[in-house]
Parts: structure tokens; C-alpha cells; sequence
């Protein structure tokens, strides 16, 4: 993906301010998360299924089940949007109306392509892996051809896309400056917890 | 809403032992998130819009700005699909195949409803900020006919809807349970941080 102007679709139209274009903007919000919401219509309507994601140079690669309708129609290169969104915070204003809510988010329109060939296909979950966790691949058991064969792949072309991003404090009325009420951002974060270890039954 | 059997559309097709339809755990999902991933199609071709709501009795509300698209669109009553998702965990097996995601979702299939009423907007806006903080609204300054009027508030009625989700360690394969090899869960959670208070330029 080169840096190239919107179209007329990824234009941030409401706060152009906030609007971001540019490809490390963009990768740097994608390699943030694992979770994205995938947009396809079914029947003139929407459908938006969360499904895990990686980027994988300037592909968004997909993976579910091969008998997985998202991944189907995905696959049939049907009209498809990907949203990845990062909550960072609340933004507690003086009014009601200045609350808002610190975010990175990326939107992507594109149709999707089946990875269909085996080596691709076995790259792709390679970099899916390495992407969750480093080094993950190389300890555990790799998919044999039945698991390859249940497993569907798609890449989405990383052409069509913005971010649209919320930073800071409150944007409060000159007016509402002395009110007497806690102003301010209460950060969220998604936080890795202490691992569980899992023990088999019979170990 | 009362608990129902599925529709074609909201029935979890892939693996039907992670669908449930109960109000109950429906509701529990909502009330635990912000941020929800808005589906509608514009020209034939899915959009997925990150924007915050709150459940507010049998209806999912949504604000934004009179000249949103987004919203526009909405109030119009054109078809949508509301998706609100928390990840709870990285799900760590023993081969790559049974790697997965513990999380929580709800998907929402309906038509919106713009609320004009200023009563009506006010009350929808009261609720949406007593999701956000307990007793917010009465610390801060409301909003002025101005502002009312700057804000579009939608109600989706939560009709057709289905919850999915995965709980629990790896499904490793029995033959794979001597492989020496970590596996178990990472939890992951949406955690506030430390408040930071806003302090005006000219305080």
C-alpha cells in the first residue's frame, strides 16, 4: 500500500481532524490488535461477525473454518469492510455533551481472495501465529493436511483504508472552565493477565 | 425482548454449542461494553463504524452528531447490525490448529429509530451517561437546546439477537497431550487505568 489521498469512501467526513491516512498510521493501528469486526451483506443486509485478524505485509489475513459462511463469502471476494478499534479512554468532560471516548481505529474496504494453495495457506497461519506470539510455531504440533483442509484462509488487499483516532483531554466551553466537577481521560488499556496453564485430566 | 427461538439469521451456525439466546446472557454482554462495531451498507457494500452506545432497557441507543452519516443513515431506519464483542483471552494449545480465543459477543440485527423528542433525547442521553459513570449527569452542566440539537440519538430495539461465545483452556487433541509444550490461557482484560485530571491552561 502506497500513502495515497481518500477515496471518496474513506474520507473521514465528521472531525477531519481526526482523520489519519497515511500507511504507518494505518499499520501501527492494525499491529496493535488481534480482533477485528468484518463487515459483508447478506440479503441487502449487514452482517458484522469479530473474527481474529493479522496483518501480513499489505494483506489483513483472515482464517475460521472452511465450512465458515463469513469465510465463504469472503473468500468469494464479495464486497467486505474491515474495522480494527482500539479504546484508550474516557474523556470526562465539564458538559455532558464534551464526553467522548479516546480510540485508534482503522477501516478497511476491500474484497477478500482465498489462500487456497497449501504452502500459502501454512505461511499465512505461520504468520498468524507468529504475530499472537513469537516463536509460537516452532513449539508446537504444526497443522497436518486434515487441519489445512478445515482450515480456510483469506487475504484482504490493504488498499481502501483510514484510521480515524481520539487523543487528549476534554475540549470543554471557555464558559464550563470553572464548573466545580472532576474533568479529565480515565485510560483503558487491554491488559494481559497472569497465564493459566492448562492440565490435562490424565496428566 | 423476550427469549425466542433463533432465526435463520441470528442462529450460530458454526459451532452451535457456543450460541446462546437468552435475554439474560444477551443482556450481561451488553452491559459490560462501550464501544460497539455498527454494520449498514451504503451502494451495495458493507460499513463497519466503531461508536460507543448503551443498552437502555429493550433498546440498543446510539448518539452522535445531527450530521453524521452514520447516524443519518440509521435514523432512516435502513437495515443494521449492531456487534459488541469482549476478548477475554488468548486460548494457547498444543498445535497450532487448536489455538483460539476465549470471548463474548452479542450481534443484533434490526432498524433504528431516530428520537427527536427533546424530552425523549434528553432521557436517552441521561442513560447513556449513567452507563458510562453513576451519577455523572447531575455533576455536570446538560446539555443546552444548542447542543440537543447537535446530537442524533438512534434506538435500535434488541430483537434479533444472538450471543456467542468461548470460555475455558485448549481442546487439545488426546494425542497431543504429552507434547512438551506451555498451553493453557492468557486472560486479557479491558482495564481502567489511573484518572487523569484535566487541568484548564488558564486555571
Amino acid at each position: 500500500m502506497e500513502t495515497r489521498s481518500p477515496t471518496d469512501r474513506t474520507r473521514v467526513r465528521r472531525l477531519p481532524d481526526r482523520g489519519a491516512y497515511d500507511r504507518e498510521t494505518i499499520f501501527a493501528i492494525l499491529d496493535t490488535g488481534f480482533v477485528c469486526h468484518v463487515g459483508i451483506v447478506e440479503s441487502g443486509s449487514p452482517v458484522v461477525i469479530p473474527t481474529a485478524y493479522a496483518r501480513v505485509g499489505d494483506d489483513i489475513v483472515l482464517h475460521g473454518s472452511s465450512k465458515s459462511r463469513l469465510m465463504t463469502v469472503l473468500g468469494g471476494g464479495a464486497p467486505a469492510c474491515v474495522t480494527v478499534t482500539h479504546v484508550d479512554g474516557f474523556v470526562m468532560a465539564r458538559s455532558a455533551f464534551h464526553h467522548s471516548i479516546n480510540y485508534r481505529s482503522v477501516v478497511i474496504f476491500g474484497r477478500g481472495e482465498a489462500i487456497t494453495e497449501e504452502r500459502a495457506k501454512n505461511e499465512a497461519l505461520h504468520a498468524f501465529m507468529e504475530r499472537l506470539h513469537p516463536g509460537r510455531w516452532d513449539a508446537v504440533r504444526p497443522p497436518n493436511p486434515q487441519e489445512l483442509k478445515a482450515t480456510a484462509v483469506v487475504r484482504i488487499p490493504i488498499e481502501e483504508a483510514s484510521a480515524k483516532l481520539r487523543t487528549g483531554g476534554p475540549l470543554d466551553d471557555p464558559e464550563d472552565m470553572t464548573l466545580d466537577v472532576w474533568a479529565g481521560v480515565v485510560p483503558v488499556v487491554l491488559a494481559r493477565e497472569a497465564p493459566i496453564r492448562h492440565v490435562p485430566e490424565h496428566a
